[in-house]
């Protein structure tokens, strides 16, 4: 993983599928706007890309990076992997197998579906659908792919890191990210490196990073809470674990009420509809994160919401 | 009205407003990523502006515009120029009332107080709750401000299309606007006079620029519809009627079912959550309205909706 692999990521996403991997806004704010005295606030809305997540980058990536069998693709989740490796699948016209445990929610199930994917729903929770996955894919030999835990996915991740560069006429002083499994920030860290502050967040009940830089080592964690949905892995992985040590200074925790208050602010106040992982990032604005950086950008990384939830 | 009146605008938001009235993103898309065969779509997402529309912009410049008396401004609307009203009046720190009829919802009434406003809820329709506003502001003396026929408030909106013109390195060759009573194409037209098409949109249930455009003069029609809580003026406003009648030469109207299907649309595959209004350019784009422009803008006008209508 190094920046040159994130540039040819974005090579041919610009050359072949700017059709399909958008080159999201960068809304520049005043800091008065949202109410802090930071200068300028870089809104990335990184939640318009397609898929709804930024997740699409990397699966894209990692399709385009490998040989796909006839058998086609192959992945374990109900969120936004699932939706973006199936959205990544159809673009190129190969097959997709999406494992799901059964507390997948059908109105997912259906957007996997209309999606061209053949969801299989099987377990109780998610390592069952994991382990089924495993052994189909040892069976058709399909290519899997992993929601953070691969390099071509990480690669793919870092080309929001290197937009937001070029959108912004240069880097800005801090850069605030959500860590579920770590895939996004390890993309933005390997892109930024140490030209500028990368800042991890987490929910206090889904701890994977923090939890592990305490204990010096990836580790399981429990993990609750308003955003276990695209937050909820339960260990950072590996790659994440490394690039992360390298290059990333500072762990903050929200509780789920700051990242519930910021989530219900941005669609009142900006008219931004955003899945609290993607709020996570104005709770800790609002909460100091930042400190005296006079250009803070957030990265705004995923809709996948019931917009019910915003009444 | 001039182009002066807007550069005038612009210059004061720029200069003392930038917290409040946003620079909103100038998204560029290539056609293909919409599904059709332009080059390039742009989609002005105006409808992340303060106050949830662009009325921001033309409520503010008539408050700057004008000495507001100590009794505050004043206004007859439950919709997204009462709402802007509140917000500008707060913002410069005057009082403000706004009349609503009966039938103006809680939620509408309760978002307008949250703003500070003195809400006066009378009469069984618009015209009643009207008629009271303006008695009370000739008791008042208070600044009254409409939601689209007065220059200030058309040259507010005008500066959607200077920084349109300025984000977009240039003019693009078509500009798509939805219309109720006027203001925003009014705005529009006096910023790009002949220098691209500006196409007006209407829904079919809400036709009063066309309407006009076949009488020859401004006429009465009757408003309902999807999108008639914001398109719903009754009358096309004497300034737009000669505004348009000058620069505008395409007037399109459109069903409620492809306005309702656009909107759908951009919330699942956009994650861009507006209101029908705001949807109309897009719909208008699907039905081949822009014809073989290359370079077309889709002005995305507001988001004052119940996300959970987008469900």
């Amino acid at each position: 993983m190094s920046r040159a692999d994130i540039e040819r990521a974005a090579e041919r996403f610009e050359r072949d599928y700017a059709h399909f991997i958008r080159r999201t806004p960068l809304w520049k704010l005043p800091g008065k706007a949202l109410g802090v005295a930071n200068e300028e606030v870089w809104l990335k809305l990184e939640h318009l890309q397609t898929s709804g997540s930024f997740k699409a980058r990397g699966m894209l990536n990692r399709l385009l990076s490998n040989i796909i069998p006839a058998s086609g693709v192959i992945v374990a989740s109900g969120g936004n992997a699932g939706i973006a490796t199936a959205a990544a699948a159809r673009e190129l016209g190969v097959k997709c197998e999406v494992f799901v445990p059964t507390v997948c929610s059908p109105a997912k199930q259906q957007k996997l579906r209309e999606l061209g994917a053949q969801v299989v729903v099987i377990g109780a929770v998610y390592a069952d659908a994991l382990e089924a996955c495993l052994t189909r894919q040892k069976q058709t030999g399909a290519l899997l792919t992993h929601a953070y835990d691969q390099a071509e996915v990480v690669a793919g991740a870092g080309t929001v890191a290197k937009e937001i560069e070029e959108q912004g006429g240069g880097l800005p002083d801090a850069v605030l990210v959500s860590v579920g499994g770590g895939g996004l920030i390890a993309g933005i860290a390997s892109w930024i490196e140490d030209r500028a502050r990368v800042v991890a967040l987490e929910p206090e009940l889904a701890p994977t990073l923090h939890r592990a830089r305490k204990a010096g080592k990836p580790v399981d964690v429990d993990v609750s809470g308003v955003a276990a949905d695209s937050l909820g892995a339960k260990r950072v992985g590996t790659l994440a674990w490394d690039i992360t040590q390298r290059w990333v200074k500072e762990s903050h925790l929200l509780t789920d009420a700051q990242i519930r208050t910021a989530q219900l602010k941005l669609w009142k106040d900006f008219k931004l509809a955003v899945e609290p992982a993607a709020a996570a990032p104005i709770a800790a604005l609002r909460a100091g994160v930042a400190g005296d950086a006079k250009r803070v950008c957030l990265v705004i990384c995923g809709a996948n919401l019931d917009p019910a939830t915003l009444a």
